[in-house]
């Protein structure tokens, strides 16, 4: 067992990346995904169930729960932006005040987070002919906390924290499904229906009134090996206000979808096309075969 | 701070639908999630490898989950009865009784439920060449958590319990990435391979001996802005027995597919076949271009 | 309820299979993720964040953790080889000394593994531009909870341990959306971009330096009703050296994709294709409507 700890440790000699020696204070991912759980207290109050949330308490405990992200989110920023400084081997940043920085921008935007997410509540009540009631999205919809989160997310990417607007975007990404970047423009009266499989790439933008179905993805050409030249230029899609993207559609590249237009199920496009426009698989990709009664088979192309 | 407390209780005011304020009693996940672990030890006992059954204890230990898993759900589904009534501003429900009966009704059908799903297991096994024994589908394959939680969940939503069918398909939902809608019809020996982005919407029927691959979406034709007024039509597919759908396969609308039909991977069908059809795609989708020996590039359209 | 309780353990009587009576010695699903994230601990030192690992305590540290592993992951492993054992109905194995040789096995691959997963996150980082650095790839990114855990299960699977290689596949299935069967063959550099959907079968081969998007899927033909007549044979593709695969690609049955070759999205493809090949939709595969100004509609088939 010596021996095999010795040939362990040497493996971690100068591998900076896949080790974390040396590096005690990296942003730990179960704190992050308690905070995320207290800013969803801030966003929908009570809808755990677990707390009693009255009239006459809300302002107490609203003023708690803020107190308690501040110092927790603060403290995690703070490790993040550290690392960050370590890695560029910059000097006398004030990372305590960034942080608190960061973390009380993200606070003063929940009013507004709140405002939209109210839009994108009633957009899946408004799509969803099996939604119930807006309790029921909020409680059990998956792409309620994906776009929650992304919405959180989005405000200390803005910021230029590292590490942490990624983390939280792949909690979600691992419970729902649904892998949006922290860095996407989204606009208001989001829907997602079902959302396991969809990917919103880092330079997607979209506009309101957007519905995506499941595996909708807004992807990337890879040009490999040359990755690391491009990033930061815009080279995911634009998906203009009002647009409906069905199952499985793949979107690529910086291309813009017009206001309007609506992309069929399982189309892979990658061009721009016109507002108004609707883009469907060919009327020949569908082969039918009848199998029984082999005297009058007969092959038809249609959909 | 003080500021913005206020700032964001602003926002709570007339907000019904996402906060839940004054509404202390909704359904707790965490709670859900308890009960479908102890239904899971009744419906696989032993399975989970943490607590000794034996021949001798088995009648004590299951009737001991029992009485637990009916007082439990028993509360939950009052909370649910009670958020509906407040809802709907009905008077004089007695919550309390409709809560028990329906729980009964559940904990009464587990024998019929162990049948279905020693079916499913059966079909898993006879068609996975990888599966090694019906210990280990049981154990570790997702569809059976996902099949076993619809079939339970199926239950509650026949007797109208609101929320907590859909905050158990979610759940599973979350942990297989496969969405099956409590409302959806399932018949006997249903088999789901990988599973990851399957969907069955909520008036989907589905008959016996169905297999579906990853990604299979029966799903509704959306037509925005009316989604509340077709609420209940049936608008998924039906599937007729010892049908095959392969992966990423979107079924779009109230169609059928006809008994023993095969549809292919990647097809998106929006129209009904007759029993014993192929649908594949057509020949000519794929499109295959030498890069390399430049000279002698050809460009062939197969399949 | 006492008759329910006699009408449900009714149900259990001869049901191997799906029932685990007289049978307490299960590995426990619980405790392989705690091995899990103490492997983890091993090949990404200090990556939660919650334990501080200095150059001084290295050694110590990753000394406790090995000897911790090998208890419990031995303890796990004898259980799952005297289930086999039992279900075999074989006699005299040594469970307890084969599963110590297979832990042993597992952990003098570990030098190894380390190093073919800084391999897999230089490829991410080589290959995603939204990558800001190394850290982040292994804090955050679901393909590199998928990969590593993937080659940890492999090297229990060429020992032939039941139940536990899947069961940890599953579980990074259930966390990433990644279903890769520990049975499979993967070489080094291997990047899954997004990854939610992807699917690689027990007897894929995959070669250098491979890149696959979401959704990709590696499956075998359904035969059904004949699935276990043809378990362990070769039915999963072949993906040679330097392959990119992009976004839900279907690749079919025991084909070779050639070195280099590039495998458009949402292609469905069942048959072996030469080195540099490029597969894509054909051109003819959408179809563009413009609804508004009807006056100057067109259709026109193009991509």
């Amino acid at each position: 067992m010596e021996n095999l700890v010795d040939r362990i440790a040497h493996t971690y000699k100068g591998d900076s990346g896949i080790n974390f020696i040396d590096a005690s204070n990296l942003p730990v991912r179960g704190e992050i995904i308690q905070i995320l759980d207290l800013l969803f207290e801030v966003l929908f109050p009570g809808h755990t169930g677990k707390r009693s949330i009255t009239k006459s308490n809300i302002k107490f405990v609203i003023g708690d729960v803020l107190c308690q992200i501040h110092a927790e989110l603060s403290e995690q920023i703070e490790r993040a932006y550290r690392y960050q400084c370590r890695i560029q081997k910059c000097e006398g940043c004030d990372c305590r005040k960034m942080a608190e920085n960061a973390s009380r921008h993200l606070l003063t935007q929940l009013p507004k987070i709140r405002e939209l997410l109210k839009g994108d509540v009633g957009a899946a009540f408004a799509g969803d002919p099996a939604a119930q009631s807006h309790e029921e999205i909020v409680i059990s919809y998956p792409c309620i906390d994906a776009i929650a989160t992304y919405r959180i997310a989005h405000e200390l990417y803005l910021k230029q924290v590292p590490l942490i607007p990624r983390i939280m975007s792949e909690c979600t990404h691992s419970k729902t499904g649904i892998d949006i970047h922290p860095g996407a423009k989204i606009g208001k009266n989001f829907f997602i229906d079902h959302g396991t499989g969809v990917v919103v790439g880092e330079t997607s933008v979209i506009g309101k009134n957007v519905r995506f179905y499941q595996g909708v993805s807004l992807i990337a050409i890879s040009i490999p090996k040359q990755a690391q030249s491009i990033r930061g230029a815009k080279r995911h899609p634009t998906i203009e206000d009002d647009v409906t993207i069905y199952a499985e559609a793949t979107l690529l590249g910086n291309i813009t979808i017009g206001k309007g237009s609506i992309v069929g199920g399982n189309v892979w496009i990658g061009k721009s096309v016109p507002p108004g426009t609707t883009v469907s698989m060919a009327k020949s990709q569908s082969l039918y075969e009848h199998r029984k009664n082999n005297r009058h088979s007969k092959k038809r192309k249609n959909r």
